[in-house]
């Protein structure tokens, strides 16, 4: 079971924490590549995004940001950065962020932008960009929309660090287990979602977001069509013919 | 004042414990019914939705679901179900869910569409759809709306339940208490309801979802227009005389 | 030190205790005139509103709101009511709400309209409108926007008193002290956003309000280009050569 389990998990480590794994534009091109490698396969399920070293990410390589650098190379950089983290939510398998440490700026925005976030209770988020002068504005995107708004501005403006505790409570991240079971928790949460149907996972993440950015009275009619479309699937007949007849289903993932 | 009270507020109790108080097609129906059994009469103050037995809710009847009663049927209920659901906000008088048990899928979409929702600290909500191979797509519609979206992906993706206290962490409900208490801090909350006047209630109900799905400079626009609307009303002027006078104020509740 | 910061916050105070700082049409204009003051200067950083007394503020002067008073005076309340709420947002500094007691409807409302609110541990939140008749339908449009909706229509339909702690709970403000920690925990908030650059603040906090009304694809486009012209800026120019060279920016504040 464990060695099948293996193959449908996609584990994408952040790997140089000699730099605080900042998101320098090389970081951001690989991630978008990892990302999407072979991402129809019906043997991937899941995603689950961590990082080396004592910080997950301290967001964009300010190096690259200077004056010298030039404003073309800056405008890559944010709209590379703006890329990955809005393929997240249409990528047809779940993302779970795994936090062991300091998420900042883009780094922060990077855990704020994965469909669900896991962190150990040493864990900080920050957006500290008003300490170089440079605000946190591309970050705010999907930090404004995971925490209540004062909460938000509050970090925001100051720059300062946000226990895993807080961001669990204001809703920045799902989950805050002790260090030594977070990947435990991580995996256990990743299994979960690996024995439901891959085709009825990609359709209900991808209404999920659809609808969310819609009125009420819009929202339902998507959505009222796409539980219709679901039990058209294969999956979701099995499923059904599977409760009813007390067996397991055995999915076909299509 | 106690006998007073019984014809001022509408118990609506699911009531099939047997079948988990499933909302088949019937039990929808029944529930449109009776939400809106002389729904404009000055005696209504306040609906209270609660449930017989271990389960509030398990949602939609599978057995309703299968290949064989037809893409047309599955419409008819989840349209039936939009409606449902879409209706209690719409309502001149608040809603109250009084939860002691497990809701999952329309159930706690139920829950999630009610103005208010109290909850014994047993109680347990979830979204399991991906078990059976359909996600709760049109639940989502409800609970990505009251809940922070990471929470409600987790949910959503994995199935599994949450406890009454996270669920009030996270915004889902507004108030948990001790099993023996529910009944008694939901009918507080309900007097409370009651003492006030249902024209300005209901003004202020309507004009508070619709100023939601505005932006904020068009919100205030509505809002300061119902305010001197308000003001307008017989017992807007009451109100104020009263308080002015240092008395109580007699509701014509118009 | 401690001198020159004097001059970089401005502390507006609500003094009329005696009628519980009442929000007065007179009132009103007063912290329209106050907030807008000086405000393009660049030794403004950052305003604080507090108030005088027991009572943050009870909200309207419902004097004013009497049948005798007249429709077009009504709107003329309302109407600059809520040019002062949306005007906060719209500072080019931080606006922190700092609370030391009850504030109720408009009251409320102008703390849920502040970017950011600590308040003492004994504070209250309150919508109480319904027992004097007039719903609080623009104080609603702040904290509808601020709360998860069931948490706010409890307090709505029912006029009770929130905590302070579980005004942080649900999102209304960003922090709670102890009663003697309320100045300090203010002042070091305010302090550490003297020390950013004033320019930068103001294209930030510009950018995430108009970037949050918007879809996220819209939103990151915004930003995207934000963060572009925050570089260009000579703050932002100053900040990444000041990281880079290890050394304290000299913010221009331009």
């Amino acid at each position: 079971h464990l060695i099948k389990v293996i193959f449908l998990y996609r584990n994408i480590v952040l790997n140089n924490p000699g730099k605080r794994n900042a998101l320098s534009l090389s970081m951001l091109k690989s991630l978008h590549q990892d990302i999407l490698h072979n991402i129809d396969s019906t043997d991937l399920r899941v995603i689950i995004i961590s990082a080396e070293g004592p910080v997950f990410s301290s967001g964009h390589d300010l190096k690259e940001l200077t004056e010298r650098e030039g404003t073309k190379q800056h405008m890559d950089i944010f709209k590379t950065c703006s890329e990955v983290m809005t393929l997240l939510p249409k990528l047809p398998v779940p993302v779970i962020a795994k936090v062991n440490g300091l998420a900042t700026a883009a780094g922060c925005q990077l855990v704020a932008s994965c469909d669900i976030a896991v962190a150990s209770e040493k864990s900080r988020f920050a957006t500290p960009g008003v300490n170089v002068g440079l605000f946190c504005s591309t970050p705010a995107v999907a930090i404004g929309r995971s925490l209540p708004r004062k909460v938000a501005l509050e970090i925001l403006f100051t720059g300062e660090p946000m226990t895993a505790q807080d961001a669990l409570l204001h809703g920045l991240i799902s989950r805050v287990v002790p260090e030594d079971q977070l990947e435990g928790e991580t995996l256990r949460i990743a299994h979960k979602i690996c024995e439901s149907s891959r085709a009825v996972l990609a359709l209900g993440k991808a209404t999920f977001y659809k609808q969310m950015e819609q009125d009420i009275g819009t929202a339902y009619q998507i959505a009222s069509q796409v539980m219709v479309d679901n039990l058209a699937l294969k999956d979701g007949q099995e499923g059904i013919e599977a409760f009813i007849s007390k067996r397991k289903p055995n999915w076909f993932h299509s």
